[in-house]
């Protein structure tokens, strides 16, 4: 054990990295490895409420959200909670701490389910000493901030199932809850499926709603009683605050939501589905998830042609949906779709109008610390990384530069479905993507199967099923080492980034567990 | 305070019972009155489950109930719940007890959401000391055993929210759950709406599957995940278990289901459709509560002619579903069915087909420990009562006899409501309905508003707005006073039952507080 400059003991974790033992004051565990921490104690228990304390005729309208943050009891050190499902499009964040900073207050905690550039003028509240440090994602320019050492506390990263883990568990107690929403009653019942500025879903303050001390819904579409479907439900919510905008809608589609046009993307797209298709991943009742980027949008239309050729349909589709698994879904090529959050006002309308687009959180879907989990159902799981080495360990949130850059989103979590593949170019930029050993380790490689690059794949060789199936077809396979110089050949072997001595975030693992350190990056 | 023949002590509550301060070797709370007991605390913590003990491609198949009871460490004393959403054609909760009796484990708990004519064979169980005590309701056969004295252990009676509350806030730790479902997958999703025993909704076992430490899910009707809609979500289940039948279909529909055709029934309906009307109750948006009975089904076809004549829509209904008010739902006469259990087949095919029938649950409707619930915001509750005394309490679970045949349902926690009336005849067999001090307070006299019989209405003198309204109208409005003594020259005044001095039982009111004590009966 060794103490840090932040002055906290530092311990070697499963994955071989240092962690500490202690961030922001609270005691930490670090990774031990694929399902080898066992939680112990109980839940985390909100206060019982009563009817006494709210208006008999259910009516919880509050003049403004600074009244209801007051009524709420926000002061100083508050922990403060948003989701993100108006992803670049969010106006609600920013307002709840400018209203902090008119009061005066510091050392707010901010809890993000994600957070994304619209975000950016937060950092003034990180510099004023408004906001203490962010437990969630620092994303863009937030994250350069961080990686510059410049953020009070520090900052934790946590999948979305982590958060939910995290905030069931206690690991971080939210005081209040501020849940924007496209639409909801005077109860508080609320829904993202409808309104002018329709999200699709509200999945990721479900854990917010039902933990949290206080509870404030804020909308700018007011329905009658009942607002339904009810994604929150109004018996957790506290006071309900009607605004003149919640989200901007052009914005909440955000991110890559067509089909790749690159060649080489197109390539890695195709040679992915080649490879689900030579080692018998794809089947009838098949299930599968895939992000939302140019790739992986591209090998979700590859599969919908295996399936429609086939005469197959996929028993679910999970992730995020867009316009393409829409399609899927009404062509009847897929039963369902577990949906966690709409990439795109497709996504939106067909969750409105499909009874068999669902809308799930990260409780049902990645939770570790509950009773099973949909992403462990999942047969293929197709994910994007900043970096992967020669062990499969991969990045998500730091770029080759060692800075802060993206949430871990649902990434960690789905590594638990059942084969993992990552398409992912050799290089980006002449910086190559497989390297010796990852800036920061957000998997650990026992839990990635594949990796599919324009140049060949590389199969985990603790999946001997895999490479036995894939022998004798003309896929290009190679070990991972051989990829690796390949890349090298081309762009040279890559600089480390030059990280300085100072711990400006920790990346936990989905079981709440630190499995990496990010160190503040020196220019 | 005084101690009685169990040797407890006992106080005088806010409606001048005498009520124990211990039962079952747990401290009780006196009721304090409408609105006036604080909970202190929190809610109940379950375990914190962790992913590592379920299997990793999300089957929890288990062999047996007895198999997937014994892996939840049934024991000696173990607490264990069932749902009753089946009605008088349950078939799992005996054979739960059968297993136990086998296994030769005594002092059990029950924890019935409500109990059935079906579940009289129990009554061996509690003889021969498998299980020592009921919380739940003692109905019919189950309920005269308890008025006789012959229960091990003290009863406890809680309304359908307080049973919510109860779980909820940990008043009972429930060990093992066992929830029978119509359909249900192998992670443990499951519903109620469909399969050859649907029965509507699953909405009574949700604090169940929350809060207790194993949950089973037992069904006839396996299906491919996911089972959607996922009334009780497979995250909570442990153990699923196939068996043959899980419920009759045919005695699901049990109780009163058609339309009164006794004449003096008739009579009390259409007057209480009249009162409602003059007193300005019923108007465009309002919405209503009524029960299952004959006379609150004519009432429900009572107002549903009121909305058609004057082009009015109910904003909702809430309550059990029947197929009267599925007709009005599909005339488009209210614009939502808040549903709590469905009482026939047209509710249970309603609530697949219609967007707008929705399953709901204790949690959303009914828990006083929640931040405000549903039953709050009805305009109009009609309710049932088997006696009323002139200070409006009124009691739903003896009969005139002192025993103990009824469950107290959302009864209880439908007289939050903003006017709550009370159609009874009466006099039943000649026994009078209102009388001078019921045998048992289920309900305080300030939460009911008015009593209509086939003779007169007595309105509540707390409600002058009332009293206002239907002056100088030709309603037969009496004090009831003056109703009583009309029940009085008909019938005599009626005998006191013979109580003994042993508990036998205790009706919680919905704050978890005792209402009132229910001794033992002399014959």
């Amino acid at each position: 054990m060794a103490l840090n400059k932040n002055n906290v003991e530092m311990v070697r974790n499963a994955v071989g990295r240092m962690v500490p033992l202690e961030i922001n004051g609270i005691k930490q565990y670090p990774y031990m490895g694929v399902g080898k921490f066992r939680p112990e104690g109980r839940k985390y228990a909100p206060k019982i409420a009563t009817c006494i304390d709210y208006p008999s005729d259910g009516n919880k309208l509050t003049g403004s959200l600074k009244e209801a943050l007051i009524k709420s009891g926000l002061k100083n050190g508050s922990v403060i909670s948003t989701h993100h499902h108006f992803r670049n499009g969010d106006l609600i964040a920013q307002q709840i701490f400018d209203i902090a900073a008119e009061m005066g207050l510091r050392d707010l905690v901010w809890v993000p389910s994600a957070s994304f550039e619209c975000h950016s003028p937060m950092s003034k509240y990180l510099e004023d000493g408004t906001i203490h440090h962010i437990e969630g994602s620092m994303n863009g320019s937030l994250g350069r901030y961080t990686s510059k050492g410049k953020m009070t506390g520090v900052g934790i990263l946590r999948s979305h199932g982590g958060r939910y883990q995290a905030i069931q568990d206690g690991d971080v107690v939210i005081d209040i809850a501020v849940i924007a929403a496209p639409t909801a009653d005077m109860f508080g019942n609320a829904t993202g499926d409808r309104g002018p500025a329709a999200c699709g879903l509200l999945g990721f303050a479900l854990a917010d709603s039902q933990y949290a001390d206080k509870v404030i819904v804020i909308t700018d579409n007011l329905v009658p009683f009942p607002c339904y479907p009810w994604q929150i439900q109004g018996n957790y919510v506290d006071y309900v605050v009607e605004t003149d905008r919640v989200g901007i809608p052009e914005k909440i589609v955000s991110g890559t939501t067509e089909i790749t046009k690159s060649p080489d993307r197109l390539f890695i797209a195709e040679l992915t589905a080649r490879f689900c298709m030579e080692a018998g991943l794809i089947h009838d009742n098949f299930s599968f998830q895939a992000g939302a980027g140019g790739t992986a949008l591209s090998i979700g239309n590859y599969f919908t042609d295996i399936l429609r050729e086939n005469n197959w349909k996929a028993a679910f589709a999970r992730g995020g949906s867009n316009k393409y698994l829409v399609k899927m879904l009404e062509e009847g090529l897929t039963k369902f779709i577990l949906d966690g959050q709409t990439f795109d006002l497709e996504g939106v309308r067909s969750m409105r109008e499909n009874w068999n687009h669902v809308n799930t959180s990260p409780f049902t879907s990645y939770n570790y610390h509950g009773k099973g989990n949909f992403a462990q159902m999942v047969d293929v799981v197709i994910l994007g990384a900043t970096e992967v080495d020669v062990n499969f360990n991969a990045n998500v949130v730091t770029h080759s530069d060692g800075v802060l850059l993206h949430g871990i989103g649902g990434w960690q979590n789905t590594l638990l479905g059942k084969t993992v593949i990552l398409p992912v170019p050799l290089f980006r930029d002449r910086i190559p993507v497989i390297i010796d050993e990852v800036s920061t380790i957000c998997g650990p490689g026992e839990l990635i199967d594949v990796i599919v690059t324009e140049r060949g794949i590389a199969i985990n060789p603790r999946r001997q099923d895999l490479i036995e199936k894939v022998k004798g077809t003309d896929l290009p396979v190679y070990t991972i080492e051989e990829l690796k110089q390949q890349a090298e050949r081309y762009c040279g072997v890559p600089e480390k980034p030059k990280f300085g001595d100072e711990i400006v975030a920790v990346v936990k693992w989905v079981d709440g567990t630190i499995i990496d350190t990010i160190y503040n990056v020196i220019d």
